[in-house]
């Protein structure tokens, strides 16, 4: 029998990728969706894409949780705490796309997103992640905190490096690029048509929500203070990230055996491609699906090394990974409904 | 077992399209891929997208042929015609992408084409497969000529009222726009990005080589010569064609029941949406699916009834109508290998 | 001295593209500008493209009216019939980029838009300012109502035939395909990044409120009662308008002699650009200028010819035309502030 | 009498925008125009929106050399300086948009162009010429370099913080957007719409030629030696640079007073716009005009400051800044021809 999963937020575009997913998906059903603006609605009255694949009402968020083992939620800030003491105490798997539980520290969350910890036990017993970095956590986790899109691309391309301490961590810069799904469907002046196409510039630069994050992760993956200069910018696409970063190494680096450095690291790995000598990572090959593509850029010159990573930000940056994680979490195969080729044009 | 499928012109888009899909199906598993240009190479060297995907070296023609119960041939015009009677001499199920068996006339594929039916005895074995159209003779059929993209979209959108009598089927317009991988992969002063982005117009006004696939088959389907005027528009985006189609209406119309009509022929199709009223098709709705999905839209004004159809020229129009037939002619399930959901952004 | 030209509404689309034609007009200047949303702001707060070009403050329609003696209006339908009364009774040359005197047929003008013409007399004296096919009526014109978008590539693309008797003037069919810049700057779902990019097709078919306005004009042209069916398209790109039309031409009709037909009619016309056989227009080639490329492609078979008709939607089709018209009814060189060259990429 | 002004090599994308700017120019006429692949045929046979605006035929470099005194060349690299010879011995001003003279370091023109300086003198001679930056070396100059596209987004942004010794020059990250026109008319894979089309990525990451380039104006603006991490990325665009830059600041440098600083530097610039505190530079604010847009980003976090700095590559990038340095060099009006205010949409 299928494991029962059910999505509240299903609207957003998290969600709707979510239902995509999860209706190809071999071992888990779409058991019920809620949407606070389209409550009563069907799925394929807010997108008509759905029609005749996913004719369903949106239901309320307490129908989601009576009716499904797995929670995936992509909700506002704020609103994941309460969901996640629910869950909690009815033993389901919260999967939660929204930032409540990215954070360990209290203070940053303050800072960056105004609220507080409602529960130190719930983020004490919950897991970021990113499922290649902290798989082993994740297996059997109950309280998941997905990680942001441009965190998932950043830590993935900069890990094999924290790991092995050949980056210096003061001062990384990441300079992202992000397709327009991530400002999400309401709609905004800065993915107006016009105002959006032919057009490109950054935003939120140094000041970004995702700094802290990032923070922690390259932190905790280096054991070491780690700081960044994070600049994203808003790109005139519908899909994919595209971090540029800029290392500096440190003395045990070998800049010639960085591909040798990644292979190793990434190994096995399903969904993570580091690309040969002399190829570069475009979004363009991964696209749709949940790959992460690597490339390797030493530059002699300053001794630095370019790193650029990119992934589809609704795939491995939102709900690819959540339904990686989800299988990690119960034992399914991992690869388990992700099987997604990117289309190439 | 699974069947043994090949691709003999697997670099060129619909190739790619049918790798894509191939990989994907549950019965089917491909065997053996051939590209003249890049022989020898690895579909990945051609497309980074497919790294890890299909490493695969590119063989050639031949091997394919040896290896391989059903063979998906995507030429150049004039190459599938000595293909095909390699094919019917081993017994082997040849899907067609291209021009040579399309046309049941040969005048007319002298004159658009420019060659000449090499073997009748072919012609008169192949079957032109707008799949929900001409099911029954698809079933059993040993060479298959998969249809254009855009008679794909037309006779879709048509098939309701030429069968039914209502349309008048002298001059029917079929204004259609199509997107760029319409135009192949081969570099081309129309798909370079800056003559194409921030552009838009026909090209082949009332001569495009599908107009008499188009006239042919509307023509069958109304059991008396249908003529258009069909004029074609290159789109700047990648994927997609919306075909805009003006019908005179007979005396036997009833306008206000069409979306009844349309419902009762395409009852039960998978792959056939037909919008209610009110609603209108976007090529956004069905891209990277294999969906086509028709609006009906009444105008008393002029007792026309506009007829909009889109498609994803790729899938339906190429390699997903391509793995319906071959699903078809086997005895498969026919949506087997075919549930892409469109991902609606 | 130059003329003190005035823009309510300029923080529209097309205000803002009134303001840059004024800005480097050579006779007129820019006096005053109003906005009901951002009055007292800049209107280079609006359009950060504007800073250091366009820093004044945004002022009230009664500063505008007191301190210029040309006044474009560029607002909702109904708010230009007061506006005309006290232009009219001050003495001022009104030119009307909305609705509210383009049509002479109140009942028709009831019926699309819901308001009643408030006084005949302003309407009688109004001119409807297609500038090259009205051109006598424009000069010393004192209300100016600035025809459509669309209206104004339906009309140029047909005035040759149906002043010269070749077309049939029931059900002509004009396929329209629009920038999203004719969508306006306010947000919408259909203009949202996501919803518009790699995405395509009608809206409003057969239902849109320039039906009306076209038929007047075409049947003007003919001197007898023409009939239209219109279908209006949505671009993913910022600007520019292609309408192909399809004609069954009449008896009088010599096909081969379209070009010298349409040559003549436009003879010394310092906008029009008549494609030479063989040619196609592309939208492309009249962006950002005050162009209207025509294409002619007879189709013997079906007895047609198609005419194709670009122009950028907010220079011809809304400010260029404004301005033009400007020029005429003041007596101006009629080219004067107009010779922006169409970038080709 | 105007001055007599000529192009050679008048089809490339930088060719066709000196023949926009020029065709417009209040002190200039456009005389002659050169291209070895369209010789004998009309400029608008090769570009169709060029139709009844400029129909004269391309001729030959040497008649362009007969009859012009201002000669603007576009070439590929390598050819600029035997015409260098020719226009220094016929007293003609030549300004080059090739890289031939932008280098006055030969070595490095090796290593990067693999040519060498075929007469000294005329390097000695030539100028480098960013008009905002060089300004009095311009003036009277005989022999322009006129700036590569990314470098004069660099170097305009830089520029305050060098002269200032606000900057540690050792490894400032430029990380570098263009739109495609940047890589020319010519086909190539990279800007085949569906291949760059919902696509972005780097390319010749840490190894573009513009890096020498980029070098050598920093180290001369700054006193002492820069060396940079530069990384230019494809934007699915038609227009425009962004250049995201880390500075990290020494000692001097006052972060809150960054906005003064470059206000002080730019002031009474015309087309340099310092943009206030909180806002963020756009390629749409500056597209189809001269202008370059700067806005700044302190990070306290890291004690960096951020520089965004944005052009038109064709505009500022190329023909716009070369038609600037024309005017510079003869004396005349420095903004004359160059009032083309961006559309913003």
């Amino acid at each position: 029998m299928k494991i029962k999963a059910g999505i509240i937020g299903a609207t957003g575009y998290a969600g709707l990728e979510l239902v995509r997913l999860l209706l190809n998906h071999p071992q888990a059903e779409l058991a019920a969706m809620s949407s606070v603006s389209f409550e009563g609605k069907r799925l394929s009255d807010v997108y008509p894409a759905m029609r005749q694949i996913e004719d369903r009402i949106l239901v309320d968020e307490d129908t989601v949780l009576d009716q499904c083992e797995v929670i995936f939620a992509s909700l506002p800030h704020g609103l994941s705490q309460p969901l996640a003491a629910r869950c909690d105490a009815a033993g389901k798997l919260l999967i939660d796309l929204g930032a409540d539980f990215r954070l360990k520290d209290e203070e940053a969350y303050h800072q960056w997103y105004g609220g507080r910890f409602e529960d130190q036990a719930l983020h004490d017993k919950s897991v970021y992640a990113v499922s290649e970095l902290f798989r082993e956590e994740i297996k059997g986790a109950r309280i998941i905190a997905n990680p942001g899109c441009y965190p998932t691309s950043a830590a993935l391309g900069l890990a094999p490096l924290l790991k092995n301490g050949w980056a210096e961590t003061e001062g990384i810069v990441i300079d992202s690029k992000s397709g327009t799904t991530g400002a999400g469907r309401n709609l905004k002046e800065n993915t107006h048509f016009p105002n959006c196409n032919e057009a490109f510039g950054p935003y939120s630069v140094a000041s970004h929500r995702h700094t802290p994050e990032i923070e922690e992760t390259l932190t905790r993956l280096a054991g070491r203070r780690a700081t960044i200069t994070f600049v994203p910018h808003l790109l005139p696409v519908n899909r994919g990230i595209v971090s540029t970063m800029y290392v500096r190494l440190t003395g045990a680096a070998r800049p010639q055996e960085a591909w040798a450095l990644y292979e190793d690291f990434y190994r096995g790995e399903p969904f993570i491609r580091v690309l040969p000598q002399g190829q570069t990572a475009n979004l363009r090959d991964v696209r749709c699906s949940n790959y992460c593509d690597i490339s390797l850029h030493p530059d002699p010159h300053t001794g630095r090394l370019v790193v650029v990573s990119t992934i589809d930000n609704m795939v491995k940056g939102a709900a690819g990974q959540a339904i990686q994680n989800m299988n990690l979490a119960l034992g399914l195969e991992e690869t388990a409904g992700l099987g997604m080729i990117p289309p190439a044009f």
